[in-house]
């Protein structure tokens, strides 16, 4: 076995998008890769805004500044139909400052995305959320203001909102959208000593990331979390020609799936269907068997309900496979 | 404080709606009200099954016979704008048998409901599924006839699969659908040891429940859990004009609301905007403070995505309540 | 054949629910009903409120006080299983005044309806419009106040916003809701000289009817049209063991099929399911090319995507119909 | 006035995607483009189908190989907030036959699309459906092989299926998804002597078309229209700085907007408030009578319920506007 080599990356720019952009990077499968994420807004972890000269930007088209990822990291091995298989093997939190806020065109109580205007009521007022980071409790702390609660103490567990590959079919996606690349998918699930599976759609993988979360609560419901920084260690294997239609993640008790869409219910189905299809391929069920078990013992977490597309996860216990 | 009266009532005849159907017994807030349940298709505790006798039909009528219902119970001092606060006290199972199906035109991955056909593909093939019940161990074994898997063994979790009063509007609901009125929602928190706090629409409130589950999966994707029947113990409280618009649940650990729809998203909606009601209602949040609480530390289960309506399920984490 | 009675029904109490609610006449099938309608708000022909005691209200329940119901009727014939067809002779409007409103709750562009509260930001403004209607120019007139263009005359297309039976499974409805009941479909094919057929649920039943609508937009977007009063003209007959599972319509030009849900796409599926049954049942097509030639040459119309449960229509042309 | 340089396209190669790519050709604002094209499944004007190397293929990439687009035309003028105004001149039928199928996992009766697999259940089986065109009657003929009626003639109403310009925010989205961009509406209105308003989101525009239907029903219920090929001549013009948010469509008797997007609500809401943009911005009417009298006159259309994103057109007769 080949050993690792550990690339340091140290981002110059960022992409908003998803896509084949021109790699930062180019790795071998097995490789491992280290850098220091900016958050949502851009900022690093001494929260200094991003450059206009960081910002990728094909000068002739807007840009949706949400999300700014690191990389692309070009994959030599990955080829469509590969699965990228991402393992999460740190995301070490670098600043003792998150940030959320109420946008006024975005979040589940809006009912509106950037772009698309769906009702002439007055929008959700503004509103920014400091929350401080005690990274050695892992916890973060809000002040409340204007409540009798004066103060919230919640556990952290930092995850990457948004992580994922050159999209199928020649499409480029912004940072702001989940699919079957991954992408913006605000899951939870994407957290430290996880593995993330991904399709590869196009030679090379285009692997990207950023985004990261010290923590949220389901939906991600006002549309933005603990928005922060942290150094993200991650280990890229190609798998070769073990073809998955959806990202699927690991951890110690669960295997997971993931479906992006909307409407909501189709999440629902995607990531069901996904599912069923990897107790049938890999573990030996019966279709009809494997939805049976999976209705009575299976859960879900709805990741997001506020970006262009919603994600939902399916989650399978580990003890219930075959040994 | 007035005794409690403890009420056996053995149903002589069930019903198939929510609504103002001629009660079955009449009790005092505060009383306690005992009953068996037959599990969804009508079999009780020795699986025999319901006699056409005992089904509730005006006989120029069409029956969903599904879920059928013990009572309705009415609360003398039941008034619209009141909540029924039910506090379920125990749920005994009392047959060492469950099942489960897939029917043709009902689940998650089918897409329809009875009268309600949607595609023109050929429906899912029909299965049935028998469910062993150690009711010592409290777990529910499924044999796998063409799996690699050849057993599954899950814990159960009993819990009350339908459960309301009569809706709002002078609406008369299937016992398949669930609504602001509770009813068909699915949920596995209504459970033993949680407080279930219905909106009271009608005069009375019209209490009726069935359809026990021993276990269920997040969404009961295939349409049926592994149901079956028991023996259910519960006390009906009526708290005077606290006006709730949607059923509200609460445990040791959370305080929780219910959102019942279609789409799924409104589900969510439903749901979340009910629960900062709640924190600005009764723990003093400010609304924006609360929503922005919540999106961080709440969390939210699929209920179901099979009945007519579905049903979503918003927790907030007591801990971060005020004293 | 026997010869058709004229009943002239003079409503003393109007209901706001579809449902076997106590009938106001007894007809047989073949008889003709006369009567007046009164508005969406219960307003008369010459604008008079609706007195408190002709409101059918169970004293004990809250009503949903839109759409006030002339009826309902009992069909002797009537069974579930037969279809009643509804030719509606004559839509007399009888009142030079229409009215409209935005409400601050309802309509397409807030996403919300009564006791359903999806979103936190600020609701619509309320407003409300007035329209003269010219009768003998069939016209409906509206002085804009605020607009360079200071006056709007559209011609009028009077239909009944609401007709229909009692639901299936003994389910009750309110006068809001749409479904395979008829209801408050606020489709503008509900005409003069349309038939609507029917679907019986319950023996007798139950037909009622109202909320005249003098014109309407596709959609009824706002949530209301122009809401006014009628005399109304309709012969009742039962087809025998016709069996239909949505209301259905037909004019001189086309046949059609409704279809009621959330979400709106499920309206448009469940329209073309019935669209191709008919093809395939009355008229020998076979089913895929019934459906090919629907997808070639079939309209369809968005009847509302306000109330409860949207509608929309399926349209074929007679003309590629066998002879 | 400059003279308008007539540019006639040959296409060497079809890209499957919207976006930044290698322009075709190069205009000036008020130029015209005649160009033949080929049917969504690449096939030219006497039935020849596309050579491998007419497909442009970053080699790495899987394709979504429907509906070629000629172009993209790039416009000299063109800088995102302009508006580009696409005159349709003509659309003339250049073949004899269309085709239209039923696919296994595509149309509004199965609720799927290409890699997104929602159910569980058996798809449509796949059926191919041959319409002859008659050229000089204007009409398309199926015969029918297992129905009662032998033949249906319908009349022709040529569009461009697809039609648009490189997506907001460096997006790239595949040639069968329509959006902010135009795409893939399949919009019966794209048709000859109508005017398309094209936002423009990058400089250049990057304008292609394709996919020409000879009729196709509302809905576009089975996935597929009446699929052939045409010479199309359009003349181009630069609004400058007018900006709009949504593709807008003119012809002689309606202003309309459209909405693409899922859930298909959001479709009447985004082509709603653009109606009333519109309304507002161009013809002095105050935003709130702009919606009642668009509520009240205004009619739309489902234009597809079957690629990723629906399209519903929104309509407002030119007769209500300030002369």
């Amino acid at each position: 076995m080949r050993e690792s080599t550990v690339h340091r990356l140290e981002p110059r720019t960022f992409y908003y998008t998803f896509g084949p952009n021109e790699p930062a990077l180019t790795v071998k499968s097995g490789d491992v890769v280290v850098a220091r994420t900016r958050d949502a807004g851009g900022f690093n972890e001494k929260m200094e805004p991003m450059p206009e000269e960081m910002k990728q930007r094909n000068d002739a088209t807007l840009l949706c500044e949400r999300n700014p990822q690191v990389g692309p990291v070009y994959i030599e091995e990955a080829e469509p139909g590969d699965v990228l298989a991402v393992t999460i093997q740190q995301i070490k939190l670098n600043r003792e400052h998150a940030w959320s806020r109420h946008r006024s065109h975005f979040g589940s109580l809006t009912g509106e995305v950037p772009g698309k205007q769906l009702f002439l009521n007055e929008p959700v007022p503004e509103a920014k959320f400091d929350w401080q980071l005690d990274l050695k409790k892992n916890t973060g702390i809000l002040e409340l203001k204007s409540s009798k609660q004066k103060r919230v103490e919640i556990p952290l567990h930092p995850f990457l909102g948004s992580i994922g590959v050159a999209p199928r079919f020649g499409r480029v996606e912004t940072s702001l959208v989940p699919g079957e690349f991954g992408g913006n998918m605000d899951c939870i699930e994407t957290r430290e000593d996880s593995i993330l599976y991904l399709p590869v759609w196009v030679r090379g993988a285009y692997f990207s990331f950023g985004d990261v979360h010290a923590a949220q609560g389901d939906g991600e419901l006002c549309g933005v979390a603990l928005e922060t920084t942290a150094e993200v260690t991650m280990k890229l294997d190609i798998l070769k020609r073990k073809s998955i239609d959806w990202p699927r993640i690991e951890d110690e008790t669960y295997i997971m799936t993931t479906g992006s869409g909307q409407p909501l219910i189709d999440c629902v189905r995607l990531a069901t269907v996904e599912l069923v299809k990897w107790l049938v391929d890999d573990y030996g069920f019966e279709k009809w068997e494997a939805f049976q078990v999976i209705s009575q013992a299976g859960t879900m977490r709805i990741g997001n309900v506020v970006d262009p597309s919603y994600t939902v996860v399916a989650k399978f216990p580990k003890k219930y496979l075959p040994a």
